[in-house]
């Protein structure tokens, strides 16, 4: 019986700044106060796990790269709980959350925002709400967590805010998925009120919609623009093999902005494609780049439209365009995590699975023991790949 | 009996960037089809008028500056209708509209937006709907429209759309004040959900506000902001002359920028005196200036926030911040005319000037007969002047 000590375990680490991850014993402490020791069953590998790898992610700088276990969509099994757990048990299956939500503090009492504060700081620092790491490497030296899950480890210990409890009869690679992506950019649509909607950014039925970038997040954009009846809805990616995948998730239209015609450009290209020529409803930047939010933001439609950042920018770049665009009435806003809470809403998503509406299996693309972690980030790249999910 | 014939009359005619008007004899035409020609009773003056005047204006600009009768701030009594104007008649009182409501266009059908585009493309380039003007000099030489309204000319032609009738008790000066500043400012905060209001973007009971900017368009929503509730409301200028002025609008804090502590700026100050420190639920640009849009969303609630740019940037100008103040919640827009439909929406705020919750009287701070107009734009500058209100 495992409980109460520490495991020893296989993990992935990342010890340096673009150096490949090594695959080693490591030893996983007991949870302690409010935390939790999971078993983990199902993981998929995030652009946000390469981020933080390539060490351009301010937080976790490459001149200050501590050793970490990356990985954050995940689920597992509760193999022990700590002190003062109540809500979750061992045996259960949990879908590990980036984005805590405490259900007490300023930001998990207000309906409109995700951005539950209870353990930030301190994940933000890679350590425990305690100021501890629960790993370490047979030598003894302190490994930090990542984004409150640090999935790439056969077991990890997260907060108990960081976990929200599912059926055990939900298909697990797809319960990974809700971890991240696929539920950003479901979230970010506004489903059935859900994520963005609690804002007043809900995709209409009849609207139009642009996508930029088409991962698993703008595909789940796609997917939910789909879902609320939207009309025209525009994939834009520079990788043509991407067309028929999009339409497959459900856009209606397919734009590359590097194979336009003589004087047309991105943003004059969509604008002639609305219906009125006034511009697209609701435009989402899912790439990341800076100068594709500014396209974004100039896209959607003047006195009403809604263009909202996603990806998640390297350090130091800025968005700008004249603010011209924001007095003729469009609005430009942000989110994290598709403004999921994910203990309040998480039955939704999986509602959306259930029906349909959201096709979880379309995501898996590749499949990989989770010692062959290395070349997942090679499938990343690849052009082919919306996610690989790890076996455990 | 002047209908259907030209008038004779005088007329402030700006005819070359930066140079005094020139007060002088003018031809008013009669209107055409749905046109009305208007006797201005009052009229202000508005920085929109001298950022023309200085042909830094994208739309009239010096390098093709064509002769023009400013002024956008007014109200006159109908002279004469042309054909097909049904709902507006001789001798009524109207406000003039430069975002006009025609009631039927997709975005007058619209509640969200105010930017009816029926008269939009003419108006912009000086000219009436029909592609002609109304005004020419002595020598027979065309002068054109501003802002659909030209009201520094004793009579003028507007569209039927650019014109609200009001009640003939209501105080003349007062209603001038309504064609503009004042309703931007006080539309903005949403007032009884009127403007912004209408796109959830409403000032609410108990949250906080910060305005940038205390010219009349700033004092408006400051007078907006304690009509609707606010507990915390920042007035923000670098003029501490300001401040009394501020706080009779309904600051309850003043900020000069200029006069931070050493270590201060001016997003770390005012997210410091958030009751959270998380920052603003609400802050407005008023003026015009990028660097102080940037600042303003910055300073908003991480989650939550919404800033509003109101003010109107020099051409070439843009914003630019990290797209993470997005991502983090953040919600960066902008308005024009408060989003005020002029026509559906005028009646509440008369109402909003009758309860006494917007002080129209206070915004008048100096009056000139319309002749000493030149002297009107020192006014402008002078500090203590929120509107020059000009006798015909
Ligand atoms: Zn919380
Ligand atoms: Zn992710
Ligand atoms: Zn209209
Ligand atoms: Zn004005």
């Amino acid at each position: 019986m495992s409980v109460g000590q520490p495991i020893e375990c296989n993990a992935a680490v990342a010890y340096a700044p673009n150096k490949p991850l090594t695959i080693e014993k490591i030893i996983v402490e007991a949870p302690k106060v409010d935390e939790i020791r999971v078993k983990v069953l199902k993981s998929a590998l995030c652009h946000t796990d390469a981020f933080t790898l390539s060490g351009e992610d301010n937080e976790w700088p490459a001149s200050d790269f501590k050793p970490v276990i990356l990985g954050h969509e995940a689920v597992g099994v509760i193999e022990s709980v700590g002190p003062e757990v109540t809500d979750l048990s061992i045996g259960d299956h949990v879908i590990m959350l980036y984005t805590a939500e405490c259900g007490e503090c300023k930001f998990c009492i207000d309906n409109r925002t995700n951005l539950c504060i209870k353990v930030r700081s301190t994940q933000g620092k890679g350590v425990m709400p305690d100021g501890t790491t629960r790993f370490k490497n047979l030598k003894g030296e302190p490994i930090y967590h990542f984004m409150g899950c640090s999935a790439f480890s056969e077991y990890t210990v997260v907060s108990k805010h960081s976990a929200v409890k599912i059926n055990k009869e939900f298909n697990l690679e797809q319960a990974a998925l809700l971890g991240c992506g696929v539920a950003t950019g479901f979230g970010a649509a506004g489903y059935k009120g859900i994520g963005a909607a609690k804002k007043g950014n809900q995709i209409t039925k009849g609207s139009s919609v642009a996508v930029f970038g088409l991962g698993a997040v703008g595909c789940s954009v796609l997917e939910g623009a789909k879902a609320a009846g939207a009309k025209k809805i525009i994939a834009i990616d520079t990788n043509d093999n991407k067309e028929a995948w999009a339409k497959e998730f459900g856009a209606t239209d397919f734009v590359n902005p590097l194979k336009l015609k003589e004087g047309e450009n991105i943003v004059s290209k969509l604008v002639s494609m609305s219906d009125d020529g006034f511009g697209i409803d609701f435009t989402y930047d899912c790439t990341g780049n800076v100068n594709v939010m500014n396209d974004a933001l100039m896209a959607s439609a003047r006195g009403t439209g809604i263009s909202t950042v996603i990806g998640v920018a390297p350090a130091g770049a800025q968005i700008s365009v004249r603010p011209f665009y924001l007095i003729v009435g469009r609005t430009w806003t942000g989110i994290a995590y598709g403004n999921i809470k994910g203990k309040s809403e998480m039955t939704e998503l999986i509602q959306a699975s259930d029906s349909g509406d959201l096709s979880l299996d379309k995501y898996v693309t590749h499949r990989r023991e989770f010692t062959d972690i290395n070349t997942a980030f090679e499938d990343l790249h690849s052009g082919d790949c919306l996610r690989t999910v790890f076996n455990y």
